[in-house]
């Protein structure tokens, strides 16, 4: 267990696993230095807790991994870049352990960490640095930064009425899958289909490529579906003082992926598709005579600002999604 | 409680307090964005939590206020900008909070990020973005952002035998201020020297002109003195391959308005000198031949690589200072 090792041994069993920094200056100094050729860095910082943003051990037996773990700080930080437009530079990660975490686990985590970089297609960004610590839960922060390439940073406040509202991504799949991890069936048992959804949850798939894309192709609006559609369009229809209409048949592809785990744990998918965040997709608005770039669906379109934020089919939700705090 | 407030709630009551961001894209978006006229960023990340870093009530009876905590996270950050021979640009913070917190305890904490913002000097810098989750325990991440301003970085590698050895700021005051904190003597009731020990624990004071200007005066080598001089020189040592030699004498400035709180607590201040962390002054090397910059004292000399990376006087020292791991 960690406890056994100091900082610096812990620290020289992490740096190897994340590959090189390609930077000025990387990890172990007191501060990293990172190329920002274009005058302007964008940064975001998120932050997972045990047992508020994942459990080590699940009702359906799954235990997380470090390496999920690792995964997932990653992927829902990159995905703050990802909804700015730009592209992901580079990271530096915090960790708070307890001293009975297991060596292992923790070198687990360091290849999550660099795996999602890889897969997720971050070829611009490493870890720079970081800074280790002790505590009773286990805590990963991880601050992300990136380039804009030169161009606009699309915010959330850009959307017009008339434009078409477009998602990238999966939608509803990382929420059915915490309802299979947080469920009495055992995830081991299940069907390939259903693991599926519960690895999403794990290890979430943001659409990197999609936010450049977007930014490019001309989006008025962009922002990270992390709490759910329902409540980020409203979120981004606020900000753009604009109403957010979603429409249900279009939102039909999301929903038929989750029939199986919907059927299997009494749920409505519709719920999971409008409500459940955590896929780290893409909510975005384009004007109407533009071609939507690969990757984006249309799912609705942007109205004068109106009764409600957002609406489904012009009628008023009741916002469903997730709130860190009570409220 | 924050357990009242939702998130948005919450964040209303921090950012006000927080001052105007002045970048391009502040808070309230998926990322912020900075400007970075260097075309590079200096960016660190480093954490506070409950318990290991801090007490929240201490046997000397003093409790540690929000802004105690805001402070001393901005304060951890900046230096380590400022031992890169940088300047302070932005921060982004992440705060994860038992639900049963005061809300008045965070917006003074929010309060002790601003204040120690602007008393350090750190014109250049705002909080640009943030995060807030809940946890059993308080844990405060920040990150934080640097413009190098066409200098080159100070790294810890660059000591050559014959420089001078300099520190800035002040030695082993946050220490005895710990000792204060961590004893039985009602901290309250101690006289105002006793005080200002614990104050600089509490709320301590890098000299964030001094980076800057030992870049500019040909600083070979540079670090925060975060774990103690003696363990951070040797890191500094082994960095550059090289040895650094302290001179006692030059150490007892430092010493002597420590004797105070040692007569009281039977401790010798020249281990509260050598090995005490957290006042987050500078370590640098500098070219014999050059004067020092303001505020900078001379404490030693870089030697070539012997037989301990860091000495006192000629001998070895046995290493003391803080680990955050056991080992």
């Amino acid at each position: 267990m960690i406890n056994d090792l100091d900082e610096g041994s812990l620290l020289e069993r992490i740096f190897p696993r994340l590959g090189p920094a390609n930077v000025p200056v990387g990890p172990g100094d007191d501060a990293a230095v990172i190329d920002a050729p274009d005058a302007r860095t964008v940064i975001s910082i998120d932050t997972l807790v045990q047992d508020q943003d994942f459990r080590l051990e699940w009702p359906s037996g799954y235990r997380t991994t470090g390496y999920d773990v690792g995964w997932k700080s990653v992927a829902q930080n990159l995905s703050d870049i990802n909804a700015m437009g730009a592209v992901p530079t580079s990271l530096v990660i915090s960790l708070t352990l307890p001293g009975s975490t297991p060596v292992a686990w923790v070198e687990d985590l360091a290849d999550g960490v660099a795996a999602a970089i890889r897969k997720l297609g971050a070829d611009r960004c490493s870890v720079v640095g970081g800074d280790l610590g002790r505590g009773d839960a286990l805590v990963v922060t991880a601050a992300v930064t990136g380039d804009l390439e030169g161009r606009f940073p699309v915010l959330r406040s850009g959307a017009r009425p008339g434009d078409i509202v477009a998602v990238a991504g999966t939608l509803g799949k990382a929420a059915a899958g915490l309802c299979l991890l947080d469920s009495k069936h055992p995830i081991a048992e299940a069907r390939a289909s259903l693991q599926a959804l519960a690895n999403i949850q794990s290890r979430p798939e943001p659409p990197l490529h999609a936010g450049p894309a977007a930014a490019k192709a001309g989006a008025t609006a962009m922002m990270d579906i992390s709490d759910g559609l329902l409540r980020d369009a409203a979120r981004l229809a606020r900000a753009s003082a604009v109403s957010v209409d979603l429409f249900a048949a279009a939102l039909q592809d999301f929903v038929e992926p989750l029939g199986e785990a919907a059927a299997l744990l009494g749920a409505d998918p519709m719920e999971w598709v409008l409500g459940g965040g955590e896929d780290h997709g893409l909510l975005c608005t384009f004007p109407a005579a533009e071609a939507l770039p690969d990757g984006f669906v249309a799912v609705g379109a942007v109205r004068e600002s109106g009764s409600a934020p957002a609406t489904l089919d012009g009628a008023a939700v009741q916002a469903i999604g997730w709130d860190h705090f009570g409220g």
